[in-house]
């Protein structure tokens, strides 16, 4: 912690409370769980087709561990035909939400007002639970509808939520550096709320036109993407403020999970679905602790449910309990099934590996990893901007992604991967043009 | 009317039972502003100052004559310090809209959660009675947020508008134009809302892409800016649909008046708040049917109450019975006490006047009316977006606007105007970086 907290902490549940607690959360959990289930197989001609296909009913699932018995649905599923989901007519829906659909089919999650409500009583909850907003608080919003034709639901919920807290909300897309900073001096917003490529970029920029720890900003949260430690350290010195992460994905209409005080692993939504760990090539569970894809399912969804929803997601659920308290679960989250590189000789890189790199150096404000394939080796490129451009710089990357052993191995033994080559550029060289940071670019034909 | 009708008008109100109606409504009225004059000086620091400062207190105003005691209140006394109009406390604030501060500072209209749930239900009222909105309903929303530090509450209130009454609204920003096509195949919405110049726009750029009117699209809903008639009906024909105009202020919240099947003024929600028409320079109350500047007392505002707000709208008050049924008296707005142009010796020009104009001529998308002064006279250049660059066409225009009675006096009586410069130019040469389109451009120092 930066600052000292203002109350100590008041959640701290003596261990058999504790387990009191938990298991009173489990069984209600179960009881959410059997209904979600029922009611997707009776209303969804998506699940009724495809449990009957796996010749399995919902009274067939007895246990927590019988969900194996269950086919997953994937993100291909929901991209093929989003109306077979659907258990309410049309007309009972008000939104959509959809992925950009950059890489692959837009992916469409329709919500009814129920479906709203509830995300937002339970977004409401957690934003006063984990980061006490109060009506006398003053938010800055500046997450983007969408590109293009993306309707992104993050925005429109999240407005809701501190709407029914009762703050007073500061809502434009993103503006420009000198603007932005007019709406910081102008309302005096104590929370602050994007990204975390874009407050990064902004405390970069901002803080060459303010001292950004006088404003008043006293919380920044962040979400929709990974963030390195080494760049939240950077934005909590220079607001002189705490960072707080949360997870969500477009699916499950954002909010699912997000950190406490200990700001270690985020705490699960665990009263609006079940999350389980599985292994992504053998579809077993996996025990607390072990990195696995995230599965999702929905307790509260009236209009198109989710039943072992594959995220897509690597994480793991952190086994101890959490000393701020608060009985819910965590989970950590380590990367992307697909931003799992596969590199020289077999070994596996993740996104992350680059972002503790990069973002280790205080210069760096945004980077691209470049990877193609040239005479059988793979050749990485970054491209850094970075502030000041120097010789020092260059060879500190240079030197921090030869120490990773999946390059080293590549370079040195297997002979498979070229030494990475480390451009420096000026700020704003690299394209903004998308709703998060595209740090990745693959060139490789890996799956030819 | 362009479509056959689904169900006749069951509104009708015979004469007598419409005087009953109206003799309630007014009555409702009456105390409602009783109640805002009592609430505002007891509660608004501005509004308490204001009052005494005038000697006079709320009982005396012992009838709608008696308003005309009350000293107005104008935008810049808003621009000045919107705080001293607060009547609640600060953390009890949830929104701020503002407006863009391009050619003055900002106006702020500070909203609480009473407030804006007030605005949002009668926007429903008026949505579902006016326009038959309902759940099946797919609303194509396209308002921006604002622009640089404005925050327009159009968006926020209609997204919720839409949303309360159930129907699916899809909302981004401004798309290009086959993103926004691919919104409209892929959805199929029903309802399409935005500013008319937008619209407009959209309507011309569209066609040639696609048959507008096979899209299922059967209401265009504008806001926001005056509509030529000849603009109006082009896009009708384009997308055979009928076109509604509403009106609608920052400082009220929107959603202040709205067209009904008649096309022939807009209902005022009277229930909202009161609408006094009053000549500019004396202050004084004009009988229905005389054009003057429209000023407006909230009745519902907890937050920050507005009392005698002068709009700067100039229009009238429709004293007839609307065929319609609906008992609520209609306006006609006419322009803006800062659109009415002086020109030549002592004449006047609306940009309404142009407007019909240049919209008349069906190429025409969108212009710009530059005023400069030079050795003495007034020098006109009219820039105008056309589809197609033709002499015909510009000596159109020439002859069109040669034909008001004050160009042409100035023309040729009074010698102080010179003769119209008309350029066509290809469409999208004009700047459209603003929220509605800015088609006045008067150069000439006025007020020097």
């Amino acid at each position: 912690m930066l600052r000292e907290k203002d109350t100590p902490s008041q959640n701290t549940l003596k261990p058999p409370l504790h387990r009191f607690v938990r298991s009173i959360l489990e069984r209600y959990e179960w009881l959410k769980l059997k209904q979600a289930l029922l009611y997707a197989y009776d209303a969804s001609p998506f699940y009724h087709r495809l449990f009957n296909k796996y010749h399995v009913k919902p009274r067939d699932i007895t246990s927590f561990a019988d969900m194996t018995k269950l086919p997953m649905t994937t993100p291909g599923d929901l991209q093929a035909n989003p109306r077979s989901f659907f258990c309410v007519p049309d007309e009972k829906f008000i939104k959509v939400f959809t992925t950009s659909g950059t890489t692959s089919a837009p992916k469409k999650a329709y919500f009814t007002q129920r479906d709203i409500d509830s995300i937002i009583n339970s977004s409401v909850t957690g934003m006063r639970l984990l980061y006490h907003i109060a009506p006398h608080d003053i938010v800055r919003l500046t997450f983007e509808e969408g590109y293009g034709t993306e309707i992104w639901g993050n925005r429109y919920c999240l407005e809701h939520t501190f709407g029914k807290i009762g703050a007073l909300t500061l809502v434009t897309g993103r503006l420009k550096i000198e603007d932005e900073l007019k709406i910081l001096l102008e309302y005096k917003p104590t929370v602050f709320m994007d990204v975390s490529s874009r407050i990064n970029y902004l405390t970069t920029e901002l803080k060459k036109l303010h001292d950004l720890d006088t404003l008043g900003i006293n919380r920044i949260l962040l979400g929709a993407e990974p963030t390195p430690n080494t760049m939240r350290k950077k934005i909590e010195k220079t607001w002189n403020t705490d960072v707080y992460m949360g997870y969500g994905t477009t699916e499950f209409g954002m909010n699912m999970a997000g950190e406490c005080e200990e700001k270690h692993g985020m705490h699960l939504t665990e009263t609006n679905f079940l999350t389980e760990v599985i292994d992504p090539k053998t579809g077993e569970h996996l025990e607390d602790g072990e990195i696995g894809e995230l599965v999702f399912t929905t307790f509260n969804r009236e209009g198109m449910p989710f039943i072992r929803y594959r995220s897509n997601d690597l994480g793991h659920i952190i086994p101890d309990r959490c000393p701020c308290g608060l009985p819910l679960k965590k989970i950590e989250i380590k990367g992307r099934t697909d931003d799992m590189l596969p590199i020289g000789a077999g070994d596996n890189l993740f996104t992350r590996m680059f972002d503790d790199i990069l973002f280790g150096q205080p210069e760096v404000i945004e980077y691209q990893a470049i990877f193609e394939r040239k005479e059988g080796k793979d050749h990485i490129t970054i491209i850094a901007e970075t502030t000041t451009i120097t010789d020092t710089l260059r060879k500190k990357i240079f030197t921090g992604l030869m120490e990773l052993p999946e390059i080293n191995n590549g370079v040195h033994i297997s002979n498979t991967v070229a030494p990475p080559l480390v451009q420096l550029v000026k700020p704003n060289t690299l394209d903004r043009n998308s709703l998060k940071a595209r740090r990745l670019i693959d060139k490789r034909n890996l799956y030819d």
